[in-house]
């Protein structure tokens, strides 16, 4: 029984879409996933790259997949923000997650990364007592905002034109 | 009484280091800035930006700035996390952060990303307003975490080697 981290090619990307969809359905989002087959490949493995991602295999299997890209912090610089990590549920309690994370944090090392950082949902409490024990730190006085859709388009259309503004 | 956002050049960058600790210092956290003008320098204006800095000047001083990468969601794409935005202190008020915020959002419209996102500390109530309404969500249910130091670098070394794992 042999666990193998691969980086993932573009052929892989028909099952990461697969593993996206997993995990979403997990997150109790199961709609939220818009992106299709041809986003992904172009933006992980165009000439700009948005992201990285590895492959695990168990057995021969494609296991699960954790992915990942550069974050900027200004207090220490670069790290790694580690977006999405799963293994499917059948293969789980084989220590294949602990292995990708592992991974991950050995490129972020690698890299110079001075953080890995990620995000869980507060419901997920085997994940929580995971990450606490292997060192992870909470930053629950940080809350997290997003603007999407038609607010970021309506707050973009307000500072667009020529940058002079008068108060 | 004019405010002006533009691109950060090379010689700002003594003056977004000045900035940097003034926003650490708001946020409690005066002596977490380890970086220096060396890192912030390569990091920003070499071969391969990490980020990418906005100042806005008023009457000609420089009066704050913002800054940014670029973040990748497996649900929708590309998008842009701002890691910073600050406000002189003797300059608020004039809608200077405002300006920041919308240049911002208006280079996610541009560069085709879906979302604009930042953290918050959960005791800045008139941030937290403004964000609110400006339509910002507040991601509540998930929660940060984060490996650093040694924490990481044992993270790491499990998961070194040759990526084969016997369970």
């Amino acid at each position: 029984m042999t666990t193998t981290i691969r980086p993932a090619t573009r052929a892989d990307v028909p099952r990461i879409l697969e593993f996206i969809r997993a995990l979403a359905a997990f997150e109790r989002m199961p709609d939220a996933v818009t992106t299709t087959e041809q986003n992904l490949e172009r933006e992980g493995f165009g000439d700009h790259p948005f992201y990285s991602c590895l492959i695990a295999e168990h057995d021969g299997r494609t296991a699960g997949y954790a992915l990942f890209f550069y974050s900027y912090s200004t207090w220490v610089g670069p790290g790694i923000y580690l977006e999405d990590i799963f293994v499917e549920p059948e293969m789980r309690g084989l220590g294949i997650g602990k292995l990708l994370l592992e991974r991950v944090a050995a490129i972020a090392v690698e890299q110079g990364c001075a953080r890995l950082q990620w995000a869980v949902l507060d419901w997920n409490t085997p994940a929580i007592e995971f990450y606490r024990a292997m060192g992870g730190e909470f930053l629950d006085e940080w809350r997290n905002v997003r603007v999407t859709g038609e607010a970021l388009r309506r707050l973009a259309t307000c500072g667009g034109a020529d940058g002079a503004y008068e108060p």
